[in-house]
């Protein structure tokens, strides 16, 4: 039984294709694992929407991972990992992770002057969980969250090296360089797409935290902690990465491709809202 | 029988606040009319999504708005307009107006050189029915179509006059400049809102088309036409504006109050995915 429940897939979701950044560094990190991916592209964005619909959006999204198996479900949106993991985790029987806790985790060992700045979507901004969780590790540390909803759109449109997202980048972060943090977490999971931009407006003494990175490590440590990682070698057939959308099958697998090391054969529309 | 049809609500829709340009000239035009909105807000945007799944969507808005009685519905957004309208006029039996049609045929009457552009969401550019519309009016009309995905986050995020949203319509209007159009469309209900940004960047000789304008003097004759019109002064009670979102609703409520001359006492939530 436990040798069959190592050889189910990791269930992975998103809002869209952010969450394709979590995905590739669980392919780096843990390269045996299968994966089943959900992005929710009929309802991307998340971030501007409310606790209760994310929650809403996000159970549904649960349901269907389950329909697959899955022996774990990663939530590699911040904003779901914000607003839904904490309900949905008492509703369901088989190990969840978030993105937030890892990154909150690196950030509070990182800190040397004890100030955490974190860059996020609205709605994970307002949530506060960051501030939270970092909190609960070391009540010193003071930590200042930043909306910026303009990053998402900049990074869709392709404008990763640009002007016109220094000059927003510039805008957004000038608060976070006036309080002199030394760590900023990237709080959404297209943000490390703009790391470069991000790192030179923040300058060489702020260390950046990527929670896409933390969460494959953690998820590691999980798997291995409940006996559930993958030892053997999989075949490499054409569903180990299998991957899964509410709109625009063909869009994202043009753009999975784009970032991931894999080729990825083929992506599946399904009706998200009959789960 | 006609008197109460008179007496009913129009119903207006939108993926989300960009709609209410529409009944903001609704509300100028015909003041004697009461409506119903419903704004999509859990779902918004929908000018980067598929046919099918615009087309889904707003069917179930429309199964919404039928359960309010209303007498007619304005899809008041050109992405549901462009790929919903058609099928969605068959499938029921009160008259349906879009913001496409309206639009296009202003712009076949304005043009003197004969060469019309329209901006607007990937979906509504992708689609093609702006052009099909001026072509079936004036086939010698040469329409060129030109996708600005960045203008509905600027808008949303308040960069109404800015250096930035210059930036991006410089970048965006460039090739409708360079072919020399005369009239430009404004192909998404946000855009009248830095309407005074593309008319600098454009020139003085272009003149910019505003569909929420035409539709709603459209409007008014479909209900001359069909004995609808309201010719009574309503009681100015507190029912005579509805709005409906899926999301959001006290966020909703306040940009509405920002753009619509009428208090908006409330707005209410529902769940649209069970129409």
């Amino acid at each position: 039984m436990s040798e069959c429940l190592k050889d189910a897939p990791i269930g992975v979701f998103d809002s869209g294709f952010g969450g394709l950044t979590v995905v590739r560094e669980i392919m780096r990190q843990i390269p045996n694992e299968k994966i089943v991916y959900f992005g929710d592209t009929a309802r991307v964005p998340y971030g501007s929407k409310s606790k209760e619909t994310v929650t809403r959006f996000s159970r549904q999204i649960t349901h269907f991972l389950q329909t697959q198996n899955v022996k774990t479900i990663v939530v590699a949106c911040n904003t779901a990992s914000a607003y839904a993991l904490d309900e949905l985790e008492k509703e369901i029987d088989i190990p969840m992770i978030g993105v937030v806790k890892p990154g909150a985790k690196v950030a509070a060992e990182t800190t040397r002057n004890g100030k955490v700045g974190v860059i996020a979507t609205s709605a994970t901004i307002g949530s506060e969980i960051y501030t939270t969780y970092i909190k609960d590790l070391k009540p010193e540390i003071s930590v200042t969250g930043k909306a910026c909803p303009l990053f998402v759109p900049l990074v869709e449109e392709g404008l990763l090296e640009d002007p016109v997202t220094d000059e927003i980048a510039s805008r957004y972060l000038l608060e976070l360089i006036d309080i002199d943090i030394d760590t900023l977490i990237l709080g959404c999971t297209h943000y490390p797409l703009i790391r470069n931009t991000i790192g030179r407006v923040m300058g060489d003494k702020v260390t950046l935290v990527n929670p896409a990175y933390e969460t494959a490590r953690e998820l590691k440590c999980l798997l291995e902690e409940k006996n559930l990682l993958q030892d053997k070698k999989p075949d490499l057939g054409e569903n180990r990465y299998q991957f899964y959308v509410s709109d625009g099958a063909e869009k994202f697998k043009t753009f999975a491709n784009s970032i991931l090391k894999y080729g990825i054969l083929s992506a599946k529309t399904i009706n998200i809202e009959e789960y």
